[in-house]
């Protein structure tokens, strides 16, 4: 569909979210055997598409320049044999996780003999909004489906032509193999409003899960009537404490600054313990300083080391880059508080050998994931032995950090009785 | 405060998240111990303030005609000393049971050594908006901080006197054992416009639970700006199969439809399989006119048992009354279609003795309890094991069916390493 008024996109959207809510009902009742066989016949689908895809690919290099991407954004976009191997071989290990959906994650019998199961069951219809690199395409459509749910992918228009070649083939799979049509849809329309009509299906879409920028996002949070999967953004601490290792604490640092900056797990704000401050700012400055790091610091830490002042908003900041607030801190008390306060509730590590301590900031800190000794890096779903991951969440409610298969799922009661009837 | 401008009203109540939402860190950290004994103590001294509270009481029942409250509603507003008993001894109730905080919900040694532990958390603050029972009150805060949250609480106004002093009996217990202030507030003033700002603070509130009439409910999840735990209504279903042992349906039938009218999980809609509906209809007719059930049948119904038809409106009906609707369907997928699309998701029943056709519909049928050869009544928290309840969900995400402790809990990755930096 290339152009439509108003009337039509909005009637074409609701077809798609129609076709899904169908789909749905039947995705629900497949097994595993019968969704792994699907995802293994397009696997190996894409291999004999090479062709076809790289053809596609083709025409949105050459559009890219007309979107003002970067050679870097360009290179993400552009496939080879290799990276279509690659994202075939994405399908085959989603296909080898175990199958969330069926799972009696709790059951009893009750006095008086009612057997109620507690049964995980998908949660329907996912409408998935996400960057322009083609391979999460075939990706979300292998974790949506594995786990139950139709998917509505509505991809960057950069990629629009590789992501519909991959759909077709995921789509000409299905249908061979008998699943139904609407469970993966790609949103064939450029048009922003698009979007804007889905957010208001909460009758046919479960939820929505949108990747890409933090003004993208809240766009989707405000406008969305279902619920939503995401996070902001991610400003991660490291706290060095009084009893830390300083070599440890050093390298923790780095690593969660430097390993990789435009990450939501990246470290964004170091807090150091007032006692080992003197001691540690110098040592860690010599390290982030030679990486290209900017440190910007309290009143305090800027006595010891010499940077630019922090103001509150670089407390606050998720940098994504070579930068790095730092503050002193009193004690992990302290610590835990300035982090529930100024953070996103993401990661956020600790750097001890206080058993009391560790216990006590894994206990205060209110976010998804609480580090001890470890680089805030490590919070994604492939370390944490999700196999697969849709997104990360900085939520409480639903699912919290890293969101993997199980994650896409609900549950249900079961109940078996005979003619059993209440007093 | 009795009076307010509306910027004073709007301070007052960011005053009191800002309180629930500090007294929330607080209570995330006490173990079962400290909160039982919080629980225990109350009821103890609820017991104790026996007199203050009935002098309380009596002022709601004075006021109670000026707010048009039938006798049946005063009857349920009245407190004496054995209601007050039974309020406490709900309170002990809540203490026996297990705390779900601090759970390991699961855990891992991941290859390389970082040690991974998923721990059961509370989700923060709850904004808690209910009918006007004064046991109410107090249940709803031994649930809330039992499972470790703070609660704000904004009860009917027509029961304020009677809430009020229970309230300041938890309070002074909680003050006593050093509990945080905030953790059981009740709103204290009765302008509407307070859910209205609590509605927005997202920051401080991380789930509203609304309980009362459908248009309440829709007016709390249009205005939420954080997850909303709720069902709007119950159009529950029985499907008769055409392998129904027929004396079990009209049982089943009769107790779904006739032993509580007004509640959520009370049958509203009556499925028959087409070849057995000749024999079934009249049988459970009988029964239903004899309990003064008015029936409402689609053409193919009336053609066996005379009633007034029923329209598409009756057929998506919740009655909470004398009254029914009623459809032939022509097998149990059929049946499964009619109650995805026109009931409530709430709960679901069949009944059958064929082994095949019972797993089809508990397949198929896309609700929070799926009911075999058993009463709709059945789900219920207490019905179901949970000990407590706060509410029912009908929505797949985070909490689906009876909503108890655990349901006010979410997890956190809490991750031990000794070092570990990411390559």
């Amino acid at each position: 569909m290339a152009t439509a008024d108003a009337t039509d996109l909005a009637l074409h959207c609701r077809q798609i979210a129609d076709a899904a809510r169908q789909a749905s009902r039947r995705l629900a009742t497949l097994d595993a055997e019968q969704k792994n066989k699907w995802l293994l016949e397009s696997a190996s689908a894409l291999l004999d598409a090479t062709d076809e895809i790289l053809h596609a690919n083709a025409q949105d290099i050459a559009a890219a320049p007309t979107f003002g991407l970067s050679e870097a954004q360009i290179d993400r976009l552009r496939l080879d044999a290799q990276r279509i191997a690659g994202i075939a071989s994405g399908l085959t290990e989603v296909a080898a996780l175990p199958d969330p959906c069926g799972e009696i994650i709790e059951g009893q019998t009750r006095p008086g003999g009612l057997k109620i199961q507690k049964v995980r069951v998908p949660l329907g219809v996912v409408f998935f909004i996400y960057e322009s690199r083609p391979n999460v395409t075939a990706d979300a459509a292998a974790i949506c489906v594995k786990s139950g749910n139709a998917v509505i992918l509505r991809g960057g228009k950069e990629a629009a032509h590789s992501s519909q070649a991959i759909v077709d083939v995921l789509h000409r799979t299905a249908t061979r193999l008998g699943l139904p049509d609407g469970a993966v849809q790609l949103v064939d329309t450029p048009d922003r409003a698009a979007v804007g009509h889905f957010l208001k299906m909460n009758d046919a879409i479960d939820v929505t899960i949108p990747r890409g920028g933090e003004s993208l996002i809240r766009r989707v949070v405000s406008e969305a009537t279902m619920p939503v999967i995401k996070h902001f953004d991610g400003n991660c601490h490291v706290y060095v404490d009084v009893a830390a290792d300083l070599e440890m604490a050093t390298r923790i640092t780095e690593n969660a600054k430097c390993q990789r900056m435009g990450v939501c797990n990246a470290c964004e704000s170091l807090l150091v313990h007032r006692d080992i401050a003197a001691e540690f700012l110098p040592m860690v400055a010599a390290v982030l300083t030679s990486r290209g790091i900017e440190m910007r610091g309290d009143d305090e830490s800027r006595k010891i080391v010499d940077m630019q002042p922090a103001t509150d908003a670089d407390l606050r900041a998720e940098f994504l880059g070579p930068v790095i607030s730092v503050a002193i801190v009193d004690h992990v008390q302290h610590a835990a508080q300035h982090i529930n306060d100024y953070g996103s509730h993401h990661t956020d590590a600790i750097v001890t050998n206080d058993y009391r301590t560790a216990q006590t900031f894994t206990a205060m800190v209110d976010s998804a994931a609480v580090m001890v000794n470890a680089s805030t890096r490590f919070n994604d779903g492939g370390q944490f032995g999700l196999g697969a991951e849709i997104g990360i969440s900085t939520d409480k409610f639903h699912a919290r950090g890293p969101c993997g298969l199980r994650e896409l799922t609900t549950y249900k009661y079961i109940v078996h009785g005979d003619g059993h009837i209440r007093d």
